[in-house]
């Protein structure tokens, strides 16, 4: 499977960007940390006692700035870039435009680069551009290459928003509005530490490229091209000796992370169709094999109550856990009560036991049943028996579970089970998957953004792990051959994709300094 | 469980009118039949011959009106009454107000009733009045009482409409449009049969009541009430004889058929929920037990794939099969491979034997997996847990299943498999049902319905069942306590509720002969 068929396969799953709740992380009991939780202007205070001349400075520009930022923000999230409905496709392409001339503002060469058309119910419609850019060339400079997108999920108000969700408004700390964390404010974030560099007079550490696009919600259509086929054969990627992406969360609300692994995922449409049209079931039942009865009979078979896959040897090639790895989890500060009550789940799986829950998060393989395409769905009685029923499922792969193994896995179980089934009617099954991404924590490149996030929030940042996954990571992995890195800048209760989506004043705003910092740590990396 | 709460319970299922693809019933081998089938004027020739010297005067001038008929049906296809979409309900209104004229013009009084309010979404809206009317009040006639319903199916032709659905289109003897059939061909066929009446100076040889409706495709909300709580005590069913309900169809495309039973329905609302919100399966796949695993494992101890209902003592109330109603079952003259290969199934129930799979439509239960609300139904790879997802089924029931008594077995044996199965997930389990129906295929009143049907098809008519509900026929038996027959008009093949709904223009002219020669012959019956 190449990896543009790969990109393709797991971007349509509007991953890690869906974090519904996240887990709350109870804070550290140390003073410091509490003080930073409480009032982000003391972070500055005790920062200024500490390392490098200019990052004071920048950090003091910033918070003076502040307000500007927030405004520039509101301007941003104003704009209703929806990739998902092609209506607001003219709001994604001026979103593009906008962040453009920002980025020219802020000194960077930049392009919009055509990525062609996508096909919408047999209709062809032009993607928006993506917004490629270059900020320095110096040789004797380290090279990071920043991704971000500037799409958003759809929103609407009567979806169940307080406030108008293209309206930044800011309540109790928090800035509400769409895109605001997703992800819209960590882009400004990255223009907003460059603007700091250059109002105090100082020269960025670092050169910058970016890649901006605005389809990310959408399955980032044409991406993968545009960097495999495109930006890599024409050198784009030859001076980057970094790649960064800021489009993920802490795992709680107050203690930061950097996040060095993601699970992959192989998707599954498992077909069956017993007539060629839906029937009455008055007129029917009785009378006919169902689909229905059939595809829940097999979907019964792949997971157990504790979810436990049934699948035949599929935790074989699972990555054995190390004592190395296990010592990881015992010191990662995970409230479990916190996690099951902010979802409202009577009892969480694995008796709720903190380590065995984050394994089975970021580490383990899941199966989930998603639901089922071509059945009744709507509220109410339906008689109808669904001529063909698509059911959807999926596993969340790991280290070291190759797609193309799992789903042979699963094809030779599924198939096993159709066969004891004994039914008349027609079975289908396909598979869409995308590998796991791991990084390894102790790089240089971890080891400066830790030292950037202490420098910031005062506390060691977890490494974590997604139990998601953010498909460009792995692709722009490929096209640099280089070390990625994800640095979240908002926090685990952001509610991005859901109503009232917020980023806290206190995150957007240290954000900014973090990427300030990120890029001076980087900068005195050995080049 | 009342009348009206029964009623409410299955009217929501809009049954018998999906019909889809019926049987098709193979020609009779005799040359009358042939030739009837061919040309339908034909069979005007032939009548001639027969019976009484009214019809064919009648038959005459309906066959010199049939534009003219073809005409009004064009005006009512051409107002789109769709009771399910309230923004259509000033044209259901409309819809009401012009049968009500039409009605005046044969010499109803007519009165609209007020039937209240629906609630949808919280907004209370008027629901389209009930046209109730009387025709004649000779103490020395029958009396019958006439129902159907002048609302419709929504319809697009971006559904896959071959022409515009509200423009009644003829091509190839066949009237192509929304309602053509279901109902409006038939209750303009009850008009029209009175007008040819009047059309040769004949007085009716029967008194007639009328009750129309606008919201049967939705529930005939307010009707129960209204037949049950104030036409009954005002006294309306007191000089009624018979009921006839024109609102099915024949069993195939050839042979007419008058049915006298229906199966009833117990729906089920299984609910089962894991988490208040829908989760990300990358963040929470593994740490959480799914709610749709334990869904997916009850719905799958329902039924086995043979379509034996796996519910304990589910069999034991239902009617033993007595020879005689076997011996019906050997003379219905039906081809069990193209209903096959209509519906496109690779093999039947039942190994595809005739009575087995008649009995199964009309005189056994069948249960049926609908479809799940809650979980992922659109096309493309959703990855969400879903946080409360409620499975739907329902079980056909016949008699002498009562629906106290069926929805008991079923709660108590998913009781039984949730204990079995040990989730900490929260589950609910609700029901709706409504009776099943039978008469009396013997009665005198469908005697002489039968006697109207040769006369018009010059064959015998099948006396068939029917796998669905229709819930007024239950209501009107019990408001008049009087013999119920449903009369069909349409063809098997008439597509209510899908795409291109027609009504063979044969039906629809030899229909209307065929309402004034059951008239004429309930005229005949003793007072």
């Amino acid at each position: 499977m190449t990896a543009s068929l790969i990109r393709r396969a797991i971007s349509i799953c509007n991953d890690i960007k869906f974090p519904a709740v996240r887990a709350s992380l109870s804070i550290r009991s140390n003073i410091r940390g509490r003080l930073i939780h409480r009032n982000y202007t003391v972070a500055k205070e005790i920062t200024l006692t500490m390392g490098d001349k200019t990052l004071p400075q920048i950090f003091k520009f910033v918070d003076q700035n502040a307000s500007s930022y927030k405004n520039l923000l509101k301007e941003a999230v104003a704009i209703p870039s929806v990739s998902c409905d092609i209506k607001y496709r003219n709001d994604c392409v001026r979103m593009v435009e906008w962040t453009q001339e920002k980025l020219k503002e802020v000194g960077a060469t930049t392009q919009l680069r055509d990525v062609g058309y996508q096909t919408i119910d047999g209709q062809k419609v032009k993607l928006p551009p993506v917004l490629v850019g270059v900020l320095g060339n110096d040789p004797k400079k380290n090279t990071i290459c920043i991704y971000g997108h500037l799409d958003v999920q759809p929103a609407l108000k009567s979806d169940g928003w307080d406030t108008e969700p293209f309206e930044l408004v800011e309540r109790n700390d928090k800035l509400y509005g769409r895109g605001s964390t997703d992800d819209k404010g960590p882009v400004l974030g990255w223009l907003h530490a460059i603007n700091a560099y250059k109002g105090i007079g100082e020269e960025l550490p670092v050169n910058l490229k970016f890649v901006f696009e605005c389809m990310e919600e959408s399955g980032s259509e044409g991406l993968d091209e545009l960097l495999m086929e495109k930006l890599k054969p024409e050198g784009f990627f030859d001076t980057v000796d970094y790649v960064c992406i800021s489009d993920n969360y802490w795992l709680g609300t107050s203690k930061p992370c950097i996040t060095y692994g993601l699970r992959g995922i192989s998707y599954y449409f498992l077909e069956i169709e017993c007539a060629k049209m839906d029937l009455h079931s008055g007129v029917f039942g009785g009378t006919v094999h169902e689909a229905m009865s059939d595809l829940i009979y097999l979907m019964n078979q792949l997971v157990d109550k504790d979810g436990k896959i049934l699948i035949t040897d599929i935790y074989k090639s699972v990555a054995p856990l190390t004592d190395t790895e296990k010592k990881l989890y015992s010191t990662i500060d995970f409230d479990t009560v916190s996690y099951r009550e902010s979802i409202g789940a009577h009892k969480l799986a694995h008796n709720g036991d903190k380590e065995q829950i984050l394994m089975h998060r970021w580490r383990y393989p899941s199966l989930s049943l998603h639901g089922i395409e071509g059945a009744a769905f709507q509220p109410g009685a339906k008689t109808v028996i669904p001529g063909k029923v698509i059911g959807k499922f999926s596993i969340r792969i790991v280290p070291n579970q190759e797609p193309e193994e799992v789903e042979k896995l699963v094809f030779d179980y599924v198939n096993k089970k159709w066969a004891e089934r004994g039914s008349p009617n027609k079975m289908r099954i396909t598979a869409q998957s995308g590998r796991a991404w791991t990084e390894n924590p102790d790089h240089p490149h971890y080891q400066a953004a830790a030292r950037a996030t202490r420098l910031i929030y005062q506390t060691e940042p977890d490494m974590s792990r997604e139990g998601g996954s953010i498909p460009v990571t792995i692709t722009l992995q490929e096209a640099s051959g280089r070390n990625v890195l994800l640095l979240p800048m908002g926090a685990g209760d952001d509610m991005a994709h859901s109503q009232n989506e917020k980023i806290n004043v206190r995150n957007y705003i240290e954000g900014i300094k973090l990427f300030a910092a990120y890029m001076h740590e980087v900068g005195k990396l050995a080049k």
